[in-house]
């Protein structure tokens, strides 16, 4: 069998709590898709391309990992793109409540949908993209959140904003 | 004793979530309640008299059972309609902390305010209203989540939306 | 409606957190079974008759309250004593999910056999009958955890299984 | 990649909810060992031998399914069966939080020694094989929690212990 | 040892639930540093002045306690108000998972910080700065919810934009 | 103030999840009481004297620390040894609630009673003394579990136990 793995998110912007989910899929499944789900309803601090340009930098080493954006439901992107199984890392029991609604959902819908969870490095769980906008927009050290190789793209972002004395 | 239930709730729209838990309700008390409570801070995709008409169309057929909104504290709902407990679905932890806390509020305001949970049926503890609308947003297959009879004006309500390029 | 409600527990020794539940639904139900079910695979510190004497002796006040034990399944007992629901307290998320999966099995089992939920009155969240056992081995103050008209015999009963050295 | 996934638990005895999982993780992965691990504390209602037999019973018709019993650290098994990762299925938060524990102590220890979690199917979540012991011990139905194939042996297994008047 | 301990927050507003954790821990440590966080990407009820003074008018009978506010990160106050540990209240398990992963955060930047958790009373573990603007808004009782010092004050915000016909 | 801290615990043995406890809260704290409570109806794989000697070992180095047994109410303990906080490592939300349980019913014994939960380090919170059990019965590695200092003497324990055809 051959498996391709699909791992939706907003990675707004991307982190190193994804990167690590993304580096140990990378090794376990044959092809992975990291996917960019866009949500009209809630404009981020990136554009949907800026942040599949961001996670290209951070995961670009592996060759059977794919970047790219989505505009609809998770369940169409799933069945053109060929995947076997949508992956999701947990974090806490909240986040594994939310999932499990999702996962039970995708599953009822199609039955081959299945969703894999892996567990957050421990390390590593407490990191979130919200966070690291928080620290980002008050100019804190950002090394222990995001990718080394993205910290001064996610800066110039935030930075450009304060000085428009606009930060909302 | 004659018991009359409270369901509260914003039902925006109402789901196969809320639906199984007015019947199972409807079939427990000698009435039953369900009120769409208006917040005036949180603007939803309905407005509370669609809410109510949508909830009719759904649980017309019980006999005990009343829909209404109201646009005021859940307690003085509570003691001019003649309500003897409050009731209220659980999907999970996250959901019985939430509800314990306003549990606990009104019952120390009013000691025979009491609250009875009961547990979302398993093969529906996945949906949310939340969920309904980002499918319908993607015009995506509502059945596993919405009433039969809904679905149709669910789905005009986001048509019309997207035609005019404002679906937020 | 008539309704009977059926409290099921072990009640090894009946606490405040018990009679709290107790008397909360005394007041809302027409008919309250409190039933001590027995299970051979554990033994408590207390026999059977020796809970249900306790529980007589905290809540014989309310006229509408029976007291019993049961050895067998709870869903035969449900059946036999014409009861219309059943009773829970919920302290916290450990139960809660406890509770749920017995919930979800009597529901599946017969579809008229519900559970409702009534959280635990915050103040008395914290109580158990194991904490009550183990502050009663070591000949602690009782009064916060059980009710008055019991804590000598439970005392008497802790007393002299530490006179015959055999406390575990 | 050719994936092989390995199943570990008590399976004390195998369940319905056990059942589903090995059902879903047979179709994913090109092979799978599910491990019956002897845990020499904890004596069980059947045998290591016992246990194996009843899930062949149950699973016998996979070709890549693989059932056997483990009387060691489930890192050596691991190692020398080929395994790629292991799968356990989650049914709440507790169970995730005591998981979690366990697949980072797997990790730590071996870097490649990754866990995959599989949500319980939420009509099966409820199950476990001590609710199957509690029933088979009162003579209750077990068509809800149990393979069909194994009922009459599980009953057996319970109705010659309850003749011996020894049900602990 | 010198223990200074710093109690941040949103206080929007201060409520008995913040002034039960002021209390106890003015009483353990040597000074207490209540500091209201900035946050320019939240808009809350109250300024951060009027949340200054709020607190001021609750706590100010502690002459070990100093009032402030903050506009950058909690760490580079931490710093420069020579403080000891973070201190938190917690209400249940959601709030466990969110703040600890900001104490994780915290540790990781600087491994002298550390945050010691308090647990909320429980007769008072349900109230929160959100029930109590909903309860306002509305014009309800307060008396459970905000110490009576600044029921008034807190009032007169309401009830001003009530008339405004803007209370969102 | 001068303020000393009570640890308490089974520490059957300790681990390093419980050293990284004491080695923060012996940095915070003027003096940090660590007590092995003797709970006579459940016996360990250590005893209480092996207990204290094993923690002696690890943390002797903390000049502020000491160490004991106690075969009692903790709250005895607290007040004769003049302690002004208790303090618990808190791993998850399992434990969060169970903790809670204890802390309250300290509170309402005696006001002064305050408990301080510190977040376990997150790449130790998988620890616990029963898998250090589990491992070093099936002779496994435990370096990962334990501190060095104490390997030696808890796999000869197990090694003689093992001899003896009784590791239960």
């Amino acid at each position: 069998m051959r498996m391709t793995a699909l791992f939706p998110g907003s990675f707004d912007p991307v982190t190193l709590g994804h990167t690590d989910i993304i580096d140990r899929a990378a090794a376990l499944f044959d092809r992975l898709v990291v996917a960019v789900m866009v949500n009209n309803s809630k404009r981020g601090a990136f554009t949907a391309d800026e942040r599949v340009r961001l996670i290209e930098k951070c995961v670009g080493k592996h060759k059977n990992v794919e970047e790219r954006s989505y505009d609809g439901l998770l369940i169409d992107l799933f069945k053109t793109s060929g995947c076997s199984v949508i992956v999701r890392g947990l974090r806490n029991c909240a986040e594994f409540e939310f999932e499990t609604q999702y996962a039970h959902a995708f599953k009822k819908t199609d039955a081959r949908m299945e969703t894999l969870f892996m567990p957050s490095a421990p390390e590593r769980a407490f990191i979130s993209s919200g966070m690291a906008k928080e620290v980002a927009a008050f100019g804190g050290d950002l090394h222990l959140l995001l990718p080394d190789v993205i910290i001064n793209e996610v800066n110039e972002k935030f930075f450009g904003r304060a000085v428009d004395g606009n930060n909302s």
